[in-house]
């Protein structure tokens, strides 16, 4: 099978039309067809398809979606890029250690995986950096830093197929621990932060009228852990366990 | 010194206006300013300044040369880029492999270096490909290999770039905002586990004649996770919102 295959490209709220185009393409240009786009600014119009030449067929199956979470629904690794330093306290990633991790993650099974690009101008918000299990940073002259968003796909879409292509070449086996791993869907940890908050407004510890920051907090915690599914199941039947018990 | 001043990129017979505007820009956010022209078909004039936006300097500070050979002159390694397979039997760098050996001769002395990229259409001559120590080619998706004049410019001078860093071990500098980070001492975090095995057990997702596995489990998740201060404290304050309400 083709690995690559499992990559999502996600662009959201993309501006320009060219730079749909030119994303298309540099993608194809790496063996990447699949294209998400979250609240196209944009629709990919006549122009966008002929602006993205030879790789019009990618724009014209791109999916879209209203927002970053239905886009990442089925995926089980997520990770946003940043053109910002490492302010966020978040695992980072530079862009040949973030080939390897897709490569990786996208070799296991039919596991998705996204990689997910922002604004042109303003890039992704924190809000939805929070959602992605690792940040990466094209290392960027510090006096000129502003890689368009093409050149940014292009350049990690470059690391995705170098990663693969090192892979298929040497064999090596999976590593046998990650192997093992199931990690589950972005929806499915979607459900367990809703039940965790109905919870803690049951036992009072979110006031429904000031909730404050303790939901995004404990997001942060729980996607810097990345949680495995068994993981998942046990924190889903410790909350059961205290709504029976209320 | 800054090695990346070494390292000369030569775009022979440039035909448009915004490829050496996309190339200069593509150039200087990875660090590299010396830009050489061989008969461009363009002149740099002012709309190929405006295109290059923020770069524009590197345009206005072109030389131009009519022939490859005056622009390599004064060049100690010369690496020529090519997407035709390996057919001339010449030696063959992959990016990676062309970024080390530049920076590798570039850091050595005031070597000069060039890396030549051809014409948007044609690319270099053989003539051209002969004069090149080197040649170096992207391996991208053979059904759509076209890659772009400033996009190879991009992805090449990445290469160059990371090979710099990864020397002057900039890349493995610490995370400066780990610092700033107030993590728990391990006492206080033991205290957090006693208290969740408590609380488990009261609402009965632990049985105390039969354990099993979860504690130990739970521990792994938020070792890797490396919780902070201020998330142990809310991880506290759920426990004591639930014990009250039971």
């Amino acid at each position: 099978m083709n690995y690559l295959d499992n990559v999502k490209i996600v662009l959201v709220e993309t501006s320009h039309t060219g730079n749909m185009g030119s994303a298309a393409r540099a993608m194809k240009t790496m063996g990447l067809t699949h294209l998400c786009l979250v609240n196209p600014v944009i629709k990919p119009d006549s122009q966008s398809i002929s602006l993205a030449a030879g790789a019009s067929d990618i724009i014209k199956q791109a999916q879209i979606f209203s927002s970053l979470e239905e886009a990442i629904a089925d995926c089980r690794l997520v990770i946003g890029t940043s053109a910002r330093p490492r302010s966020l306290q978040w695992p980072n990633l530079t862009p040949k250690e973030c080939g390897d991790k897709i490569i990786q993650e996208a070799s296991n099974s039919d596991a998705k995986v996204a990689l997910v690009f922002g604004r042109e101008r303003v890039g992704l918000t924190n809000e939805e950096l929070q959602k992605c299990h690792y940040h990466v940073g094209i290392p960027a002259n510090p006096a000129y830093s502003s890689l368009n968003l093409a050149m940014s796909v292009q350049v990690l879409c470059y690391e995705i197929r170098m990663s693969m292509l090192n892979l298929s070449s040497v064999l090596t086996e999976p590593e046998a621990d990650i192997d093992s791993i199931e990690f589950p869907k972005d929806e499915d940890i979607e459900r367990f932060y809703q039940h965790l908050e109905q919870t803690l407004l049951k036992t009072e510890f979110i006031n429904a009228n000031h909730p404050g920051q303790i939901m995004g907090r404990l997001r942060r915690l729980f996607t810097r852990a990345r949680i495995e599914q068994h993981e998942l199941n046990i924190l889903r039947g410790i909350l059961t366990s205290v709504d029976k018990k209320l």
